[in-house]
């Protein structure tokens, strides 16, 4: 088994989300061992939130979760790339696909797609 | 203009690269405000080089540059997502085109594809 760089950044490891079928970048999160571990024996991309500093199982909420179906990692062992299919359409918490629905164009910010979802039905905030 | 949040990794940012036309995941490097500014003004990727801690074109060395095409924002503008013309073909140090080689299947690390380049003739070591 392949034995991730956790060191680089202080016990956490970035995870590129992907959509399995489109390719498209859905979000990145960061990982520690314990969510390394539970993604692995789950099945469903488990973060590590930095804000809640707290395991985040993606989706646990909203019931939007990430089925994994493949994963890899780069030549330094220090990136994971997760290939999942999104339950519920959208990765964001504003309801988007993407979290990069923001596009820089001359300076500017331009929205790219409309939300799959409202938050405040899905987050009942 | 977008104001990147830098503070959440110390001066850092996240930034996933994406091939414009396969949307293959290429790689992913961090910038500092300094990797960003390059990065708008010049067109080819730019990052910082955690472990030589120094602004890092990338390709400078290999003719290997990653040409901007598109620029995206995450919802929390802290991470950025690169569209980018991959020159050479490849953008792995390895010679492979994506630094995403490596999958895990069952346990074990299975290479997939076969590199594009000989790293020896291009960084002639």
């Amino acid at each position: 088994m392949v034995t991730l760089d956790f060191d680089k950044m202080n016990g956490l490891i970035p995870a590129v989300v992907q959509d399995y079928k489109t390719n498209e970048v859905l979000m990145l999160g960061f990982m520690t061992p314990a969510a390394w571990t539970a993604t692995l024996s789950t099945g469903k991309a488990t973060f590590f939130s930095r804000t809640r500093k707290a395991l985040w199982e993606k989706g646990k909420t909203s019931g939007h979760v990430q089925l994994v179906k493949e994963i890899r990692v780069d030549c330094d062992n220090d990136t994971i790339l997760l290939l999942v299919e999104q339950v519920g359409g959208a990765a964001c918490h504003t309801g988007h696909r993407s979290c990069f629905f923001k596009k820089i164009e001359n300076g500017a910010v331009k929205i790219i797609g409309k939300p799959v979802f409202d938050p405040r039905e899905v987050y009942h905030k």
